[in-house]
């Protein structure tokens, strides 16, 4: 399949925008345009531009843009009336939702969770997450990670390492202890054995900790993967020290690793898991946070929510989860694209001398800066590529592309992005092109 | 029109439910039945039941389930490829939602806001509201009131009056001084001259505050609605002492009181608006918070999220907007029915000595402990009315019946309420009954 | 016996206290003298100075300054090489404090507690009484009041009602309320009711509280005495809702409002009281806090402090209560006095339509203004009166003579007061003499 | 000077300590005597018996009990009604307590720093000191160390690393990370550059630091001694993030480590120094906040206490700063004393393959666990030694003999100690001996 992309050389009217839509805006600002249609792994925009989507609604779109198999589930759902807003209110969509994620994700995995349906954004599942660890443990403090992203409320913001997500709370950010993820002091350094010699110590000054927070991918904080040896510390850590352990796979869970669950296969069992982004399979606002049934101390109704159960979102993530998850022919397809992405970055990463991160379809590389970065982003989206950045100085070009993406298109994407990065750090050879 | 309910007499399987989802579950304990289909006022089960809704969606279902017109908007978006998920990306769905805000809900009120869109949770729209207010202040004190309810994230919780609510916290909830609502101390008591009598007392421990954040009914706390003298004395305070002054109208914004907004023609324009719920108009999840344009320092990104610009619900959102609020028509609806709704509850109330609670479509009445409301509204679901209470003790039947409603449809589910706490108040009568 | 008053004219050479004293300090800006001598009610400086002290180190000289008696048995403990530091071991000092403070304090009022000797500043002894009280309860909510000052440690200070010395924590001061005293709202309000609403709706956002922690006279605050009424309601709340109920009787404690507690006879029996200032006798750093002895579940050393047994002070202190507290005498002497303080300060109010304050012998006078008042006191300076202010604007001159002052000294030193009073507010008096 | 200890054979009466004072006494329970008089390194108790002080009030009594010049100095300034108590009014004796710091500490060593006098106790120091910085930076992080001991009020408390003390707050202790200090995690790490990197990454979760505070020798947390070259790293890096270096030299300070401050000659120079203990030279209750001149910002009054000036304490401590440290004599001593007892410890250590800490006459051993410690005390105290342990675990055995100890006298202590330790960890020997 040739890689036609087109997009729009001018920018619309969007004074409208800047009349009645708040500066908090931001990826509008880098793309300029309007965009009015979407299919698969392309958008487009107003002015009849085409663009390539390695952004994925940061990785909210794994399965694309609109896909049909769930685009008609839910317009038949609406078509007959389904419920759209039913409270926490049972269902026939929350119950088949329920079943699809017992028979295609739990019963396979041999696991045993709970799913608590919170407010349908990944912060509310955050913070349903530690206010339960705080609940079962009687503990206040929660570790967090270096360069970990939890989300914008208060509770999950606290948890969250950046620091000017944190200064926009405008007030001390506390019962969190942020410490150094898998890595972070360079490949010597065992920081598992940090925590490990703190937690043990009683005059370490930290507190005993309700639950040790932890993205085996850290998607905003630099595509940062923690193997599964440290991980698996990690939960022998929490459980020797009566924590729990709570992943946070909003972002790289629901395939994007990989597995449906971004720690599958590695030995250990979170206590708490997170979900939200692609978990509806079409981008519509849907948390969950799954508890092992023992730890499922609620009051009813102790955390609640208006929107707590998403009917529409239930009914296109129950398609997905028994569209995709029922074999594992699309996990296959991941693994082969994941490779193939691994293959080029690391190209691009040996010409240049640069490193690159990440896991399965979900990779970046460190340009170095945040400046070259936004160049070589800025000159893709010229070219009709949507990728976008992650890292403390937003200096990793992050590949989230659909994981549903053709293989030759994804190989057609990665050649605007070498070209971007080569015209980026090469300036001669940019001028010469 | 005749009122034909017909409540399913059985319970259906709901193992499904025992098995996977959290006991955090709250409202479908009280409705044992599985739904499937809804349109207008009415809910159908599983079984073949059938339920007028007195609940819609807490306020969230305002014109109805499944409007027709707001439905086949929504159904011509998705077959068109309407984008579903676009991060804060300029879409042509987010642009014609701004319009209608401007054209119908701000210009004609001569109101200047922007519009944040968070989260699409009205907990993320109040942690936008206060976290804005404290850095626009440099303090860190807010001040809400007795019985207030504004979300289950950390920040909104810390506003929240609910002990129950806020015990779920597991940490101490700091930087919220709770405030006596209007009333709360007997109609001798004006507890607006209490807060401004410490705020200008430098010695009264009382912090100075970043924001006074108030609704002016309110919705979980008992339906207690503030006067407009009231209102306009907090903000006057807030003002003077260099506060802001944010309405939370999450509950009872968006028609339920009247106007669009529950302050309209009070004199006074709040600094900050929040609003969700009956927003997008099809109970989408949806949340706003709006915002005076000098107040508008946000950095880009600084409060961010996934679902932050739920398009679906622009479209149905901005559809509801020219549909009912276009001219004054709806508005005159909404003040008949409020009339008919005041009318049967004060009967009711007289007959039994007891009084009302609230304004426009939100109203209740004090039956005088949970215990006695819960057979209410048990004997109310029985008889095919859904129907929820609100307040400290869960002691107030509320009546949120869709503001579409029939005015015979309205006439009918208050007759199945008022042989309901007829029976419950008169043991007699019901066993003659 | 004639008062015999003659200040210095000159101050002397400060230049040390510029270069190497912190710009904290206060008294001794408006006090332009350097002191060097003390007895009883005088003050020498170094220029030959005498004056008359209506401060007493802010009640911690209610025996007066360098009482022979204390003086006496102090140089005794010294020439013998008692202990002066011992931990918190065993002395011969420590015992003989403990049996006095059982022998004539305790067990003549019928009261029952356990002291514990915190480090030798009021603060201490407060951040030890709420620790204790969390501890105990298991809830982190401390009640203080309007105009309470309770100390300047972050426990402390966050129970403090002034915005100067709360702003000076530089953090958000947590977990405290502060709850409106005994007539703040004016006579008509029973603020203890209020209180007592809120703690009884588990919707008014108010926490469980560990403790309610009340000054009876808010020595700092304004001079505002409970009636025993109130206070007894507040005992009565406080063990109604499972709170502790403290006082602080810091500054009102040791005599100072005419028994030894501040609460004597007035019908309830404190679960824990603090105790400082004059409990040395001789102004020597010392602090007690007294506990139920079933309150007492401190593990040893859960709270400590190097200078936890001051020795010296145990010395004077004993010897204080033997030689003042064996019998009524010294009470009746108090009586008398604060009988002869409150008729003039009543006389001086009526001649100025102003009000008076407090009770016992600490009282004082409001005359309106922090400036009126600084005019007072500067007046008084300047014939030879130190006297200081209180209140939230220092708008109270107060009066905290010895409280072993002679009759005659005590009226010499209020005509001072009363002509410096007079000429603040009558200046053509003030021409004219 | 022959060694002739003679401790009581029998414990006295102390009933009135179990009924009177409260469970949270400590060091009374390992010593249990009750003690009357004390001289130099001698401590005597009620029944005659005569002990060994290798505690000295935890280093307040670093010129031994009731040295002769200073309770001279002392009784004289009593005898002559030297003022008592004057709140923070200039006084001769605080006069000549700030010409002493001038002339003998400050001037000599080219600092300048201005005195702020605390309530005297070393919490209240540091919780000025951290007010200050938090003041002077706008900023609430204080980074404190693992092992750190700063005192326990509330802001104090939060700063100290034991879980015991921390757990005694009843609140979460918030505002406050402990970094790992020198060594922590062993020889290999260098734990200032871990910090760095931490500080320099805008998304590791750690907040910019209002200060570093540090003990340059871990008093309560086992002796642990910084070099000066993490000391420098650490200045600089609080330098370089706009941070306040404030080294507590409560217990390390007055001539424990060798120079008057114990970070002298170290290569930097800290922003706030906080004394108490040993300051007064008597063991009076004393403690001073040293600040730069230009950081010196406080309000009047913004931080005050009752007993913030302790005349007594200005005339002892005064005293003491012109007889030990006008030359170098004193100084000379302790280094050699100091040589003395690392030979001494060292010995021990080789014998039993144990390990030392410390610097200076602030020195132990550690014996591998509490337990053995505790036998070890125990054992000495039997034989008329007083000596204390320190560390995480209590196990390290402590040894902070008066600096003034005659060599022999430190020789003959060390000989019990020797032989303590041989015995717990050497039975058969013990059994022997």
């Amino acid at each position: 399949m040739a890689l036609t992309v087109s997009p729009s050389a001018a920018a619309p009217d969007i004074s409208i925008y800047d009349r009645r839509e708040s500066q908090v805006r931001s990826y509008s600002r880098s793309m300029p345009r309007q965009f009015n249609r979407a299919e698969g792994v392309w958008l487009h925009d107003s002015n009849g531009g085409r663009y390539l989507d390695f952004l994925s609604g940061c990785s909210s779109l794994n399965y694309g843009h609109n896909h049909p198999v769930l685009k008609q589930a839910l317009i038949d759902y609406i078509s007959s009336d389904g419920i759209t807003h039913g409270l926490d209110m049972h269902t026939d969509a929350k119950a088949e939702f329920l079943s699809a994620l017992e028979d295609v994700v739990l019963r396979p995995r041999g696991l045993d969770y709970r799913a608590m349906f919170t407010g349908p954004t990944g912060t509310n599942a955050v913070e349903a997450a530690i206010k339960l660890a705080r609940k079962v443990t009687g503990r206040e403090m929660i570790l967090a990670f270096t360069n970990g992203f939890h989300g914008m409320t208060l509770g999950a913001l606290a948890c969250t390492g950046n620091a000017g997500k944190r200064g926009g709370a405008g007030i001390p950010l506390s019962h969190v202890s942020h410490e150094a993820f898998d890595g972070y002091y360079g490949p010597e350094v065992d920081t598992a054995a940090l925590l490990e010699q703190r937690l043990s110590d009683p005059s370490s000054g930290l507190d005993a900790p309700a639950a040790i927070l932890v993205e085996t991918v850290q998607g905003e904080g630099g595509l940062n993967a923690a193997s599964p040896e440290w991980l698996r510390k990690i939960a022998a850590i929490a459980k020797k020290h009566g924590a729990l352990m709570i992943v946070d796979d909003i972002q790289a869970g629901c395939g994007r690793t990989g597995g449906f669950f971004s720690f599958e296969g590695m030995g250990f069992t979170p206590d708490i898991v997170t979900l939200a982004k692609s978990l509806s399979g079409m981008g519509l606002p849907f948390a969950l946070t799954l508890i092992r049934p023992e730890l499922d101390v609620w009051s009813p109704g102790e955390h609640n929510g208006t929107f707590r159960g998403n009917n529409h979102a239930f009914v296109t993530a129950a398609t997905a989860l028994r569209h995709f998850w029922s074999d594992d022919a699309f996990k296959g397809d991941v693994a082969r694209r994941g490779a193939l992405l691994e293959k080029r970055l690391s190209r691009m990463a040996k010409e240049h001398g640069l490193t690159t991160r990440g896991r399965g379809m979900m990779r970046g590389i460190d340009v170095g800066s945040g400046e070259v970065a936004s160049t070589v982003t800025s000159a893709c989206f010229d070219q009709g590529l949507i990728i976008e950045t992650s890292g403390a100085h937003d200096e990793i070009v992050k590949v989230l592309a659909p994981l549903t993406i053709e293989d030759s298109v994804l190989d057609g994407g990665l050649d605007i992005l070498e070209q971007a990065i080569r015209a980026a750090l090469s300036p001669a050879y940019g001028v010469a092109a």
